[in-house]
């Protein structure tokens, strides 16, 4: 964790990668969270909104780190990743037929492999 | 705003009053909009928990920038003062009766008069 | 400030530009605050690397009040022009021959910009 | 991690003390940023600024976490333990001699601790 290498040479993802997967992740969680609440009913469910806060905050965290080439990025990294897969599986059963939150589901799953790659 | 004194001789708040008030009301928008969203219905209308993330986010600014002595922390509380007011009296209008938003506007109020002292 | 609409029809300027804009202009400033501090001497200084920090979470901010259709983002906006301007100001005043603190300084005029067309 | 009691009976420790022990954490951090970046040398080496800037994050992070009551919550406080543990090591080997990083690393010390026993 000491040397925070610009790398990650076993999967060939670079750290800027997971950097923009963060942040469209981050994005994308935040912009579905004032979608569901305007949609109301199961998407406004406490705990769908909490997970989606609790991921945008996540992915902000993990690239901070990484830009600031912090020690703990690449630990925090994986937590990042549980909460993305967390946040996509509620995204997807909530309502698999929104567009809006599949799209949110996508970048969850494509943000916890880039960060997933990172952390190992 | 290039000098970031210790306290305003004009209102006797100190900044590490005004700190406390921010955070206090950070502590208070966000318990708030957990506690909103558990209640459903218009507790958990977008536009109001949007404006208690607003104001959560904006006491967490000012705080990170009075604790770094940013030359643009008494500029930043100005804004937050106006988030803290529209916050307070959306809690107020949704529901008078609930104590817990109730407590979350009292903060509010306070945050918005320390925030506008240190402004001026 | 209430209705909180996609672009701004004056400027043509989309609310996605400017996030995008805010969003590229956070991470110059926190990759030039690890460069800054590593380079030492008159980039390392207190008052230029806190501007740095204030900006980057300036610009954090305002993309988080845009992507959650905040009514206070716009208004925020405002205020992180004025602290962009000064973070490219002081970039180009500690070393207007260093590259990595010249990405930074356009990266803040260019968000100072948008972030200007929005408020207005 | 699903269910996030207010208290964690084995440790006594309540929720509402883990974010106290945040926050503070959270404050003393981002002073002692200032404080070693007016200080120079040996206090605003890059590697000690970043880390006390990290553990500042990873505080305000847990205590977001805990307000919303996000199931990732006790999670986040271990990783955060770490950080806290890692930056009270930086601040007594910068200089054991100097009462705002004894403070800072005081902080650091306690806040691990409560967030070790809510991880728990």
């Amino acid at each position: 964790m000491e040397n925070l290498s610009q790398s990650n040479t076993a999967s060939g993802l670079s750290m800027d990668e997971c950097i923009r997967d963060c942040i469209t992740c981050y994005q994308e969680c935040l912009s579905c969270v004032t979608h569901c609440l305007s949609q109301g009913g199961k998407h406004a469910e406490s705990r769908h909104i909490t997970l989606m806060l609790e991921c945008a905050e996540a992915c902000k965290m993990s690239a901070d780190l990484m830009l600031l080439k912090g020690q703990f990025a690449y630990q925090h990294c994986q937590i990042c990743a549980e909460i993305c897969d967390a946040c996509a599986a509620s995204c997807t059963s909530v309502d698999p037929e929104d567009s809006m939150m599949q799209k949110c589901a996508d970048a969850c799953i494509r943000c916890a492999q880039s960060c997933r790659s990172m952390a190992h």
